[in-house]
C-alpha cells in the first residue's frame, strides 16, 4: 500500500467568531498527513515550505510514518501563507491574504520510491502542478484522486490545463459551489452527472460542508451527512481532512469498488468532524484510533434505519 | 388506527422558476390528507373551507376514505388564498399574498367520531386554534405532533399559547429557521436540545429541505437526507407532505418507538420527493402505492452502508 498526496504545506491565521489565531500550520499537504497517516503507514508526501514552517511537525509526522522525502525546504524563502476569517454561519468566509512565496515556483519533483504508488491524491494546486505530478508517474496508480477551487475552474487561463487533467483522474472531490461552477448549472445533481459524462471522472464527491457529502458513479448516488455538532470552531482544514481520511481508507483496504468507497466517504466524514473542533490541524494532532472508531459508530448510529420493502 | 389532523384547506397561486398557475388546491391539511391517506385509511380532516374550493378533490379524497366530517364549508365565503414565488436556489420564497378569508373566524370543532383518535398532526395555524383542538380530545392520544411557524414564534400576541401548546405535544416538526428562531441560538442542534430540555416535545423534528431532516430524542439523532433531485419543480406544500406522510405511517403502524419513528421519517422523506416535482399536489394526486415503495427503496440505496467497527 501507498499513497502519494501533493499539497500545500503552509503558514495560516484564522479568525472565526470564537476565537483568532496569527500563525498555525496548515495547507491541504498538511491535514492530508496528519488525516491518512491513521490509515496507512505509507503516505507520501509532496510539497514545499519555507524556513518559517515548524519543522517539529513535521518530525512528528515522520515518526507517524509520514515520508517526506519529497518535500523541499527553502531555508531562506517564506511558507504559503494563508489568512482567512469566517462568519457566524461558518459556510462563508473572506481570504484576507494569499502570499504564494515558495508556492509560485513550485515544481513538484518526485522521488525514485514515489513513482509507482497505489494511491494519488492531487490535493488543491494549480492545474499545471497537479500535471507535472502525474506525468512522472512510472505506472498507472488503481485510482487518481484530484482536488480543485473556483479559481482554476473560472479563469480562463488555466481552465485548459484542469480540463486536460480531468481525463486523467479517477475521482473529482469538489465543494457544491464548485460542482455548480464546472458543470455551469445550478442544479448539482445535474452538475455531477454532467461532469460524469462528459469531462473525465469515474466518480464525483461533492462536499457540502454542514450538509455532508454526495458521491456519483455512474447511475449511483450515495449520500454521506455530516455530523450535527453543537458548534463547528474552525472549519479550516475540513475538506483537505476528509480527503485525507477518504484515500488513506482506500489505500488502507485497496479496494475501490462504490460500495468501499462509500466507507471510505464515513471515514473521511468521520475525521472532518474532528478537525472543526479546534483550530487549524490541533484536533487531528491529539487523535486516537478509539476515538475514530466511536466517530465511525456515531455515524452509522446516525443514519442507519431499518425498513424492508415487501412487493 | 385513527388520525385526526387540523390544518388549512385554501387556494394558492404559484410562481417558480418553471412556471405559473394562478390557482391550485393546496392547504397543509390538503397535502396531510393526500399523503396520509396513503398510508392509513383513518385520516379525519379539521378545516374549513369556502364555496370557491374544488369540491371534487374533497369528493376523491372520500372515495380514498378520508372523513370530511369535520370539514366547515362556507359557501358564501372564500377559502384562505396564499400567493408565493420561489427564487432559483427553491430554498427561499417571497410570500405575495395571503388572504385569511374563512380562516380568520375559524373554530375548529371536533365531530364526537373525532374526539378519541390515536394520533393528532397539529398542522401549522395559530396555537389557539391548535389549543382549541386539543381542549375536545376525550382520550390522550397515542402521539401528537405539532407544526408551526415564525408568525407564531416571533409575534409576542401568540409565543404565550404557543408555548403552553408545546407543554401538550410529543413530537414537534419545524424547519431549520423556526428552529433558531425557538430556542434563540445559530446551532440548529443547540436548538433542539434546548426546546427538547426545556419546552415539553419529546421529539424534535428540524426539516432542513433539500438537506433532509433531523430527528432529536433524549441524548439521539437521526438523521434522513432529502433524495438528490435533478431540479425542483414546486416545493409548495413538501413540509405539510413530509408531516402528513411522517404520521400516516405511525398511525399505519401503531408503533411510537424511536426505531419506528427513523422508519416513518424516510416514508415521510419520500412523500416530500414526489410533492416537489409537480405543482401544488397535483403529483400526491396521481401516486401509486408501487411508486412509493421503490422511492423509499430508493432513500435506502442512497444511505445505505456497510461497515463493522471492531474494537
Amino acid at each position: 500500500m501507498s499513497l502519494v498526496a501533493v499539497g500545500t504545506v503552509a503558514i495560516d491565521a484564522i479568525e472565526t467568531p470564537f476565537g483568532k489565531v496569527d500563525k498555525i500550520s496548515g495547507g491541504s499537504g498538511h491535514y492530508i498527513a496528519w488525516t491518512a497517516s491513521n490509515f496507512t503507514k505509507e503516505v507520501k508526501v509532496v510539497a514545499v515550505v519555507g524556513g518559517d514552517f515548524p519543522m517539529e511537525e513535521i518530525a512528528q509526522l515522520k515518526e507517524r510514518g509520514v515520508d517526506f522525502e519529497g518535500l523541499q525546504i527553502k531555508e531562506n524563502e517564506k511558507s504559503f501563507f494563508w489568512a482567512g476569517k469566517y462568519h457566524m454561519d461558518m459556510n462563508s468566509r473572506d481570504t484576507l491574504v494569499t502570499d504564494l512565496n515558495v508556492l509560485a515556483e513550485f515544481d513538484p519533483i518526485l522521488p525514485q520510491s514515489y513513482k509507482s504508488p497505489d494511491f494519488v491524491l492531487l490535493g488543491n494546486l494549480t492545474p499545471a502542478v497537479q500535471q507535472r505530478l502525474l506525468d512522472q508517474l512510472e505506472n498507472k496508480p488503481k485510482l487518481i484522486a484530484l482536488d480543485t477551487m473556483n479559481y482554476w475552474i473560472q479563469d480562463p487561463q488555466f481552465r485548459p490545463a484542469l480540463d486536460k487533467v480531468l481525463t486523467q483522474i479517477d475521482v473529482l472531490i469538489i465543494n457544491d459551489e464548485e460542482a455548480r461552477m464546472l458543470g455551469n448549472h445550478h442544479s448539482v445533481v445535474k452538475c455531477a452527472r454532467k461532469i460524469l459524462a462528459e469531462m473525465g471522472p469515474k466518480f464525483v464527491i461533492v462536499k457540502k460542508g454542514e450538509h455532508g457529502a454526495l458521491l456519483f458513479h455512474k447511475d449511483h448516488i450515495f449520500f454521506a451527512p455530516a455530523l450535527p455538532l453543537e458548534e463547528v470552531f474552525d472549519p479550516t482544514g475540513a475538506g483537505d481532512t476528509f480527503a485525507g481520511g477518504f484515500m488513506g481508507y482506500l489505500d488502507m483496504t485497496q479496494d475501490v469498488s462504490f460500495e468501499n468507497m462509500k466507507r471510505a466517504i464515513i471515514y473521511g466524514s468521520a475525521m472532518a468532524s474532528f478537525c472543526v473542533e479546534k483550530f487549524g490541524p490541533k484536533r487531528l494532532m491529539e487523535l486516537s484510533i478509539p476515538e475514530i472508531k466511536q466517530r465511525v459508530q456515531d455515524f452509522i448510529d446516525l443514519v442507519q434505519f431499518d425498513i424492508e420493502v415487501k412487493n
